[in-house]
Order: structure tokens, then sequence, then C-alpha cells
């Protein structure tokens, strides 16, 4: 996730003209699909990269990273629960939510549902509203429906509606879970894992595409709404 | 660049449903633009991963490389002069140009027109016409000149048209011949390099967002297109 600055960027030595108006990113998980697209961040783009000792150790283990040059991009390690203000008005927290290592560093015994510094949850506060954002979660223990408790909006794990979809739809052989992440139906599933927590607004996002809330008028896409749920999109806007 | 097979994919565990059509993939450099869209290819996508020992190496030492499953991605190391077809009908040769390291790899004394096999162009013969592809040459040596004449087709390193217009144009410091581009204009420019050698069809690739040859109807694209060149564009078919 990235934060747009309040304020003109000033960078040091930074490609003012050809710049992305990011200032900060903050990243959650070490999975491709969280940390390939620094690479696009790459050149003489002043930005400050947040993330855990975990997950800012893995991109330090690629020397392909070099390209966010030290003199515009300062890595910055987060701690659960110390609170930060990367661009100002906006307050950011880090907290652990059940996750595994990523793919790519999987042993063969994986521990699925750890809580550690690979996968965390983010709360997001700015004009007195406060955010929830959980790309990945493995199951909802107690203390994470406790966090998000009242919260103004929740950004969910949505990845696939049915833990045995990407088997079904021959795509690949795993469960949802065992990829760390719940499903929205079923035993379990994270359809009504929050209900009842006065959370005003419910987001699935990091949805998969074999999951069918995807197709706009399908019956899954029914279940979801009907449950209070919204599906993402590009652009959308959190805080109306 | 990327072949896309003359027979259905047949990948071991390979996810045939939402996999690409691409084959084999040939990196001539290990560059983040080079190297960067293979983690795109992840997950379950069978092909063949080609490139010199010295590319290879270099995505070795990346463990986010690993999404490319080795029970699904093969990689080969290619020697220059020794020709391979990645698949049937293509004949593909490497061979050595002047470059120099990736950009995340550079020592304080950088070499640049090494010939090592961190930069190398490529020989695609098919059907009986040969194209050559040299995304990144710092010069044009005698030798490259030879192995290049009578090519059906040339397509090559465009990246800016003067030395100096990422300065002039207040976006970086370096010159192109700094980042191991010679420049298109100028003395020992690649304008007028390769006149006179019987090449049928010239085409700049590698194209810097600061060229003015990317825009229709510039002076500068007049002045390429007067000399004998085209400019490369997404879909384009380079044998009709």
């Amino acid at each position: 996730m990235a934060a747009a600055p309040l304020s003109p960027m000033v960078g040091s030595g930074a490609d003012t003209k050809r710049a992305s108006p990011i200032s900060a990113v903050l990243v959650t998980n070490g999975d491709v699909d969280h940390v390939a697209g620094l690479l696009t961040l790459r050149e003489k783009q002043a930005f400050t990269l947040y993330g855990t000792e975990g997950v800012l150790g893995i991109i330090a283990d690629n020397p392909v990273y070099s390209v966010l040059d030290p003199a515009c991009v300062t890595r910055v390690p987060v701690l659960k629960g110390q609170a930060f203000v990367p661009v100002p008005g906006l307050d950011v927290e880090i907290f652990p939510v059940p996750g595994k290592v990523p793919l790519y560093l999987e042993s063969d015994a994986v521990d699925i549902g750890a809580e550690g510094d690979m996968t965390v949850g983010v709360r997001l506060t700015a004009h007195g509203r406060t955010a929830y954002y959980i790309p990945g979660c493995a199951f909802v223990p107690e203390h994470l429906a406790k966090r998000v408790s009242g919260g103004d909006v929740l950004l969910f794990d949505g990845t696939v509606f049915e833990d045995d979809e990407m088997a079904r739809a021959g795509v690949g052989a795993k469960t949802g879970r065992r990829m760390g992440h719940m499903p929205i139906n079923g035993d379990g599933g994270s359809l009504h894992a929050f209900d009842g927590l006065g959370i005003k607004d419910r987001v699935y996002i990091h949805i998969n595409n074999t999951n069918p809330i995807l197709v706009t008028g399908s019956p899954e896409r029914g279940i979801i709404e009907a449950a209070g749920w919204r599906v993402a999109h590009d652009g959308m806007e959190i805080w109306p």
C-alpha cells in the first residue's frame, strides 16, 4: 500500500519531473504480489519504505532491490504496536494477523496461521476515521475481531470464495487455507466473521481471479452484498 | 524477449488454464527492465528460461525468483556462439556486445563498454530469415557491424536521441553512454552506424521516455526515418 503526500515531495536528488506522487510505501508481506511493484518505483524516486524487520529483511536479501537508490529511498523498520506518521495527518499502526511466510521461502513444514512479522494488518487513521487493511489472513482470532471493532472501514482478504475453488476450477491444487487465506464462504469463512462488531463498511480486497464475487450479478456477489460486503475496484475511494 | 510455442504447451504440473502461451524466455541482461517481468510469469507456468551464466547467476542470487517453481521452469545457461532451438523452427544464438553490469550491481569503477556475459545480443533465425536483437549497446565495434551485415531485421538500442538529453530534460544526471547506451545522434551515434551493411529493416527498440523519436511528427522522428529507421511499437510484427 502506498500513501500520497499531503505536501509536495522534496527529495534529495530525486527526479521530480518523472516521479510519482507516492512519498511513503508500507509493505505488509514479502510475497511477490506485495513486493514486485517496488521495482516499478525504481530509479531516483524519493520515498520512505516502511515494513517489519522480517519483510525488509527479505527485500534486503534480494540485490535487485538495490535499484531503490539509498540516496532517495530510506528503509524504515516498524514495530508492531508502535504508531507512526508516514505523511502528515495519517496515523498508521501495524499488528500481527495469522499468516505464513512467503511462498518462495516455504520449507517442507509450513506453519499456516503463524503470527509473526511476515504477515501483518494495518490501522490507518486520518481525519478522525479509521480503516483496517488486512490483505492476507488465515483465520480470525478473537484479538483480531476485537481490534477492528467499531472501525469505519475494513478492507479484508477476499482471495477465494470457496476454500477449494482453485482445484475445482482446474487451476491449482492448493486450498485457500493452504495459501494462508481463509475462504469467504463455509465454516470459518470471513463472510460472517465480523458481524455485530459495528464496522461501518466492509470491503473485500486481494481477490483471486477464480473468485466469482468479481463477476457483477453472480450469485456469490449477491451473497456477499446481502451480508454487508462490497468488492474493491481500481480507483475506489474508501472515504467518500 | 519471449517466444510463443509452435505446438501446444505441455507442462509438468503446469496451470494450463491460466498460463500464457510463452514457452521460452531468453534474458539478455540482468537489469531490472529485463528481469522484473519474470515475476509476472510466476506461478505454475511452464517455460524454459535461457540466459548467460552471468545473468542466470544474478537471478539465482535473488530468492524472490524462487516463485518460478523449478517443477515448471527449467533454467538453461547458454553460451556465446552455441546456437540453440528454444521452440521448433526457431534457431537462436547469443553474442557479446559492449555493455556494462546492471545498475544495481555497479561498483565505484564501472567498465562501460566491457564485453562479457552481462550484456548480449541475439540472432533469431526462422523460415530462412534472420533478425538481430540488441537492446543495449555502448558502441559498435567492427566485429558487431560485420556480424549483423545482411540481416533481414536489426532491432537496436534506441534509448536516447542525444547523449545528454536526460540532463537537458532535467530528469537525471547520467548520459546515455554512462548507462551503457550509445546515443542515436551525434558523433559515434547509431543513426549511421549500420549504413551500407545491406540490412533490410532497421528498428529502434528500448526507447527512453525522454527520446523525441517517440513523438509522431517530431523533427527527430523525421531524421531517423530519413536515415532508414523505424520506431518499434507494441504489437509490431517484424516479419509481415
